[in-house]
């Protein structure tokens, strides 16, 4: 929660906008930037491009991109911070793609990208968060909010 | 929780699909609805126009029915529910607008309007809700499921 502050008491100082792209955090990301009264301000969109469908039809992913991996890559998350970005022109546009699920393939449960577009820059970052599906959709959100501001200072 | 899970079973078992826009509720209700997992059969996308501008772009609705009531009122429910179901043709649009925030107008906190499209008929409720910010945010989603599953039976 503190960070999340910190971000949002950015965010207002300096008005900058934000729009977010998400997918196993399912809303929680958009959720957690609303939370703090004031959140109109700078937090412009949240898609929840949950399925492939999703990805394919409003962020134009191929489903030859999207298919080999689930729709869980760093170019994927790439993609969907650039492209939310650049749906209503904000100043930053960010992303979580990951597998929270007991069906994730071996190894794979808790892996997450994470992606920030700053002017024409978009940075990733590949995490692993551990805990119950729950717990992982969480984490990932903070792990966003974190990786957002790691890359502002 | 009772009713998520009444809904959730009800669109898995009848392999239901929905999309969901919403404002107010800041991606809470997008959260919920994959709060329970195997999610991913039924809820496709959500999201989260929070800004007037994501309405008007996202939603093509003019600003000169979204400035009048900053966005909230029962004809921009419908065409948000309307608009989120053909997005991805999914079975069934659902949406929330309302006012959360200590600055709505005199009466108008808590106020939300809910809509929900099946085929080609679209619903729509006024509802008027209590408490804080938040707990409005959260009422207002469970309003919603409520709303659909009354709407389905």
């Amino acid at each position: 929660m503190e960070k999340l502050k910190i971000l949002v008491n950015y965010l207002k100082k300096r008005k900058k906008t934000i729009a977010v792209a998400e997918s196993m955090s399912g809303g929680y990301l958009s959720y957690l930037l609303t939370k703090i009264p004031g959140s109109s301000k700078f937090f412009k969109l949240g898609v929840v491009a949950y399925s492939l469908q999703a990805k394919h039809k409003l962020f134009n992913i191929p489903y030859t991109i999207l298919n080999p991996t689930q729709g869980v890559s760093e170019k994927i998350a790439k993609i969907l911070s650039k492209k939310v970005k650049s749906m209503l022109g904000t100043d930053l546009g960010a992303s979580i793609v990951g597998f929270a699920g007991p069906k994730a393939k071996k190894g794979m449960r808790g892996v997450v990208y994470l992606g920030l577009t700053k002017g024409i820059k978009t940075v990733t970052k590949r995490k692993k968060v551990s805990g119950s599906r729950e717990e992982i959709r969480r984490k990932a959100s903070y792990a966003l909010i974190e990786f957002i501001l790691n890359n502002l200072e």
